[in-house]
């Protein structure tokens, strides 16, 4: 029997918001992998800690400081190629010695997530299942008491990283959007939102579902910057009831 | 102490892919109620019955027949609009009584949900709770393998019951895209598929999640008609690896 790769879900941030299946696996793989940080423990890993396997082992996938590169310079995409293929070497390694290994990634792994380049490397090698999770913005909007899409409403999901240009014009005409991947586009963002005519509807929401999580109107969130775990929501249109 | 209303998300289908908190609080509740038609067990129930509390009372908040009037008909807005008012007033007499209530939904609540209507009527009276839960789409595009967004992809999520121009236009220029609803609507999205050059990288997914799932490719779907749950997705563009 060939060992299994499994890339699991594990959701927002509350670890009751892992499904089932999530739980039942990364309680019973030997080998536990990570995204994460030089000196960090991972955001993956403590969302997941109360679920693991107390006797697996952790593979931690650190990213290099020289990805620090601009995503816009070419030396960024050869650089995080080979790191995703060093990844994809240290997990291969653990499955050829017939060991499964949980790839636990934040939200959902097929949805703006690294795993997906893992995935694109050993799927043809080993057996592979992925298991869903509850995205970051599912999270959000349920915390925020904001349905985020009614009846025949358009929901348009964009990253915070898109041009200035782009992200203007793909708000344009938008019934519902999430924005993604705030951190130091919140400027550029406030700014679209607003030449859209969206910024009274948006809401900030930073570590959603998580102990330390905040919730505004982005109108009143102050500064330029933004952490990590931040995304902004612009609910649907409301019908009538 | 005043009763609680849940929102729970149930997932696409797997019963599964609920979260631990969703198992727990149907597991808990006296009552459970969900929307379904006259005749049919619910959707709902199906999916989350192996978790349910067995002493739970089940609300069966039936669709009436005269909501088969078309969306677009005046009369539909008035029926509809009556049948949530109806639907309040059951979860609502349960809830004065001091049972806590939760009503199970397919996928997210608040993600094209039903549940919206009755949050809008009860949350000012009730205190309220929603569960997030793996949304139909994420099922579906798990289940395809098909990562859909990869780092500066747009996603729009589109209704099939959008008019023909409305959806082309949407579809034009999408990086990855859903379409839900499909059903009837099945001849006019693969026309505005087929418009926006997007025909040849669309997967249809039937009942994903489910033991009965079917997935292709939508060139390879014959008919006009769809069951009810069955989504298409157009993953987003690969990017170098
Ligand atoms: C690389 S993407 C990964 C998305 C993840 N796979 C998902 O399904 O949500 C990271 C972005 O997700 C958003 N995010 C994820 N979880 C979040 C949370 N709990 N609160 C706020 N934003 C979150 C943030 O915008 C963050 O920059
Ligand atoms: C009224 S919407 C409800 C969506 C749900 N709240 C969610 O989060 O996915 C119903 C539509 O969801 C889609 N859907 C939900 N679950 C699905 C599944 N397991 N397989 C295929 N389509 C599904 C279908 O397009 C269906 O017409």
């Amino acid at each position: 029997m060939m060992a299994t790769l499994y890339g699991v879900g594990i959701g927002p941030g509350d670890p009751e918001l892992l499904t089932l299946k999530a739980a039942r696996i990364v309680g019973a793989v030997p080998v536990v992998a990570y995204f994460c940080k030089a000196g960090r423990p991972g955001h993956a890993r403590t969302i997941a800690a109360p679920h693991l396997n107390p006797a697996a082992a952790h593979l931690r996938l650190e990213y290099p400081f020289t990805i620090e590169v601009p995503v816009g310079d070419p030396r960024y995409l050869i650089e995080i190629g080979r790191f995703y293929d060093a990844a994809a070497e240290q997990v291969g390694a653990e499955l050829d010695q017939g060991r499964d290994v949980a790839v636990i990634c934040e939200g959902d792994p097929f949805f703006y997530g690294s795993f997906m380049y893992l995935y694109d490397r050993l799927r043809d090698r080993f057996p592979t299942e992925v298991i869903p999770g509850i995205t970051g913005m599912g999270g959000c909007w349920t915390r925020a008491g904001s349905p985020i899409t009614h009846g025949d409403d358009v929901l348009t999901v964009l990253p915070g990283t898109l041009g200035a240009e782009a992200m203007a014009a793909r708000l344009a005409g938008a019934d519902a959007a999430v924005i993604m991947k705030v951190g130091r586009n919140l400027p550029k963002i406030r700014a679209a939102l607003q030449d859209a005519g969206l910024l009274t509807r948006a809401i900030y929401v930073e570590r959603g579902t998580m102990a330390d999580e905040a919730i505004r109107p982005l109108a009143a969130v102050e500064g330029d910057d933004a952490p990590y775990f931040a995304l902004i929501l612009v609910p649907g249109r409301q019908r009538p009831r």
